[in-house]
């Protein structure tokens, strides 16, 4: 083991095991992990990730899964995860979205009758329509005479694109389509499309389908477009559980429109918590680095330091190390919710379903915006290695960076947060008492939340800082509704007035998340009960408020619970929690579990033996398979000779 | 032409040509570059950009650049992005590094030997050292015995690692290298090795060559690693314009360690121009786009916007705008201030460098980083489409980033700049008066600019806020240094003192850059005649200050030019000026006039027929040239057979 990282993991200050059961959810899940982690093996490849490679790994992996059987949602999903690294593969949608979405809403029959035949995907959105459902254009019309729906793309906009595993690997795709019978529009539904023919693959009649082309990463998914050139499909064919077309063609609603959300909500909250995962890895790889690169000097003459030791460096890893518990709780958090939440939904109570709603949607842009950057800064904090592929960081990146984006749209998202805020605003405002998450609000209405003066003495403890946030997220929303209002009352109508103060909404919405995270990881902190893990973990939840206080001194300065000539002491503090956490950043990263062979990484390696592997892995890169490449010959050398 | 961006481009309260003029120059210039663009054809490929591509295009494009007598270096720098568009080729290094290097440092002998025959790379950064040189390990020793360098990789940090085209395409390379003579290190010299035999091409003796390996981008380019074994050179190989050693081994030192700089500085200029011309091609891209792109509704039951109508779009795209504009501007103050104080440096005066090398520095961290983040905030603007390799925008991406970290990594460019600003602080603390760029700073030490209340009327003029940022910037500063002597007056050294203080030092030195760009941006507006081009540049410059503000309200507010009362006054100014902006928007994209050929981007095409070219890209995609890809029958059969 490299010496430095060796030194760095000597006295600890808290037993790293523990803290990784509090991640796992206890002892006994992390060793179900670390069984399922040893089941997986090192299969992983290296570098090539294209199609081929997705398809032919993945037989393997269904045909482990069922001998090992593992079953579990949670346990699929690490097996997955760990199986495929940072590589996505070509049927992530079929077990994200197409099965769950069987699962919610086939009947028994259906379900039986599909679930064993298929490779199939979900197709929702289209060319000219995202995360605006009613604006998809895809028809699906009834035909009582054949009992048929035939689909259909009446426009290049409605042309399905973008789901994963439509191109060229899916037989089948679930399709979402307005609803025509008897001559009227009901809306979107789902429909299972067979797309190509079982035997030969082939597309079939009016079925035109093919992938998007290069993108953005994620090599190995062909994500696909389709048009629908009036497919015939049966009525059983569409799915039932909820909404139903009967023979006929008369429509049964659906008891709630909200029903079919659930699927989205749950998606939205593993996001959060992927969002917390994602920053793990990167935070362990960019702080291991960063304890073993030695570079530049602090004092004139002495050996080149860790760059762990820079200040700088230290606030670009620190807060976000910080940031990463916070996230990974806020999913614990999130999935523990939607679970209790799900088993009343079942017994028809609906009651919670908005404000889950509205978390899921905020609390999804709030960690995906943050990670997202936070990935790019722990990248560019590697220096120059930190672009080579040898560091995983690329990867992470290009794979990370959609989750901005599907499952719906971040800044549509804050809004639809916002509108919840807006709305339980207006409640207060009418003197209704607010439960849940909102529940400050009812303060604002009292008056408590005023600016006020703050006390010379600032008190910067960690239960303080929760109360500042919320004073903060309050006036924000606050700030929010007056412009709504000011628009209104210079006349704009509703919609006007709302789109016109959506950068104050957006703000709003980001500061209730920024809350809501920092609420959930202190209240997690004080059910830590073992001293030395509880005492780092206080410091990096300080960290994370600190370090937020920093970024938004302005919001704080205006609500008046911080004056200028205070703003300094909080940088200090902020400086005094980076000293604190440096000798104990190596072992929280380690607690994090992320194995070698998953990390896979040359920067994040474990022993820290990092310019050594990175040779090798340089020297078994494709071009060097040659010590002249082909294209000397072909043009280099004729190039010369015409100089 | 597509309705929409057809309404867009009529009523202009402005000429754009005349706007476009201003950017290149003069409308000579403008000619002049259509014309370069013209000569360059449509030759480019859309997705394949592997190195043998690189390889096969150059011969043509050095052939053509002769064949049409281009040889200023701003004309073949247009004609090189022109030809090779987001496409990076091979030999970029030769051309920006290797070339100019030759050119500054050897002595005309030598430049006539070396530049005919032979690709060569700059070979500087070591896998173990970067941006610190004086860290570099490889060693050229002198024997006066044969007349010869041998030139050595000591240890395994020490080998040369990111230079492109070094891999596989160079026969040559400048190495850095720490110089032994006569038994004593005079630190670094350059050096040009030969790597290849001329004639096959094969790595010569002692000479361990290959490629990195994949990266984030840039798969046309070899970054190669180089090992040295005990290679032998010949005395003349060393460059020796400025230092010297003689066939005796004694050394002669040159006029000024300073000078070798130069290139870097030029360098730095050039990016921080190129920082704008990126960020102008991804405003061209997302704001085109959002004219086109439909989506969701404000009014309930009305037709869908334009997404250019959503205020959070808005707010996305149009501080981008301005900031691409005023990255533009400091670009040309920077080039032209290059030229003026170069002339005054081949003249022997070296007063000015200081403060070039200083403002070069944090201007390159400055304007790449807040372009790094645009082009991001600009991908994603676009929805899902944005991550299609078809926008363009990944590309431009992943080429894009590595400026933040080479050339000098931006972190340790701000501190480069804040040293400076300690400096000067300390000498206005001495009673010093200084000029140019910090001539603020005198002011503080006056105590003109301690905080103090202001006016009840809030004043949000460009002028106003060009001093604010001023006040803003001296406070920042003042805190650094308050900083640093407080770490002291608790007995902490002088570089520990500073390292304490490097989060203070970072934000000095951003708020400096800050106030240099909009006080750049704001002198050239003044500068400019046409009432039409005024008006909305002025606009511009306003916008980019007000945002700036917005993003940074807790600074103002610390340094008491702004209450919290004023602040909703700041964001309903923002507000007021992205209406302003709005209906202008898409003129003030044409104006960076980006030819479609050139921009290469579906989202971005001038006609905005985006749909129907996004349909026609994909279904030309590699993953469609048969209806059934081959991995079928390879693999999902098999799987299908044993499920």
């Amino acid at each position: 083991m490299n010496p430095d990282i060796l030194r760095e993991r000597q006295n600890a200050t808290f037993d790293i095991e523990k803290l990784t059961n509090i991640l796992d959810g206890g002892a006994e899940r992390t060793n179900r992990r670390r069984e399922i982690r040893e089941l997986v093996g090192s299969c992983k490849g290296l570098l090539t990730n294209i199609l081929q490679r997705g398809h032919s790994r993945l037989p393997t992996m269904i045909l482990k899964l069922r001998e090992y059987g593992i079953s579990d949602p949670v346990e699929i999903n690490w097996y997955k995860s760990m199986y495929w690294g940072t590589g996505r593969e070509a049927l992530g949608l079929h077990y994200v979205m197409f099965l769950p979405t069987l699962y919610t809403q086939c009947d028994s029959e259906q379900f039986n009758k599909w679930v064993p035949l298929i490779i199939g995907t979900y197709a929702q959105t289209e060319m000219g329509h995202g995360t605006h459902l009613r604006g998809l254009e895809t028809t699906a019309t009834f035909d009582p005479a054949t009992q048929e729906f035939v689909m259909h793309s009446p426009t290049v906009t409605s042309i399905k694109w973008w789901p994963g595993g439509l191109g060229k690997t899916s037989n089948h795709a679930i399709v979402l389509a307005q609803l025509y019978t008897q001559g009227k529009c009901h809306g979107l539904n789902a429909f299972i499309v067979p797309l190509r023919s079982m035997g030969t693959h082939m597309p079939l009649p009016g079925i035109v389908i093919g992938d998007i082309g290069p993108k953005f990463g994620f090599d190995a998914v062909d994500n696909g477009y389709l048009k629908l050139e009036h497919v015939r499909i049966p009525r059983e064919n569409m799915l039932m559980k909820y909404a139903q077309v009967k023979p006929d063609g008369s429509y049964v609603k659906p008891l709630s429109s909200k029903l079919t959300y659930g699927t989205m909500v749950f998606i939205r909250s593993l996001i959060v918590g992927n969002a917390g995962i994602v920053l793990s890895q990167c935070c362990t790889i960019a702080i291991r680095y960063s304890a073993v690169r030695h570079q530049s000097e602090i004092r004139a003459g002495e050996a080149e330091p860790q760059i762990l030791d820079y200040q700088t460096q230290q606030h670009k890893l620190f807060p976000l190390l910080a940031t990463a518990y916070a996230f990974l709780f806020a999913g614990q958090y999130m999935i523990d919710t939607y679970n209790r939440i799900s088993g009343d939904i079942n017994q028809g109570d609906l009651s919670e379903m908005p404000e889950l709603h509205a978390l899921s949607a905020g609390l999804k842009a709030f960690t995906t915006w943050t990670a997202n950057t936070g990935i790019e800064v722990c990248r560019m904090s590697c220096g120059g290695h930190g672009y080579s592929r040898s560091s995983a960081l690329p990867d992470i990146y290009v794979e990370f960076t959609p989750s901005c984006t599907y499952e719906g749209e971040n800044t549509v998202m804050m809004l639809q947060t916002a509108r919840f805020l807006m709305k339980s605003y207006r409640q207060v405002q009418a003197g209704q008492q607010l439960s849940g998450a909102v529940s400050y609000l009812n303060k604002v209405h009292h008056r408590v939340m005023a600016p006020q003066a703050v006390s010379s003495q600032l008190d910067l403890n960690l239960n303080t800082l929760v109360d500042l946030y919320e004073i903060r997220a309050a006036m924000l929303v606050e700030l929010a509704a007056q412009s709504i209002q000011q628009e209104s009352a210079r006349g704009k109508c509703q919609e006007d007035s709302w789109n016109n103060s959506t950068i104050d909404l957006v703000r709003a919405s980001d500061a209730h998340c920024h809350y809501m995270v920092l609420k959930m990881f202190r209240d997690k902190v004080d059910q830590i009960e073992d001293p030395g893990v509880h005492s780092v973990m206080s410091t990096l939840a300080h960290l994370y408020a600190i370090h937020g206080m920093g970024n938004f001194t302005g919001d704080f300065l205006q609500a008046g619970v911080l004056t200028g000539a205070q703003v300094p002491s909080v940088s200090k503090c902020l400086k005094g929690l980076l000293a604190e956490v440096r000798p104990s950043a190596v072992l929280l990263v380690d607690a994090f579990d992320h194995h070698d062979k998953m990390l896979n990484s040359v920067l994040g390696r474990h022993d820290g033996n990092v310019y050594e592997a990175m040779f090798e892995w340089a020297r078994s890169s494709p071009l060097n398979r040659t010590e002249v490449h082909e294209s000397f010959h072909k043009h280099l050398k004729p190039l010369q000779a015409k100089l």
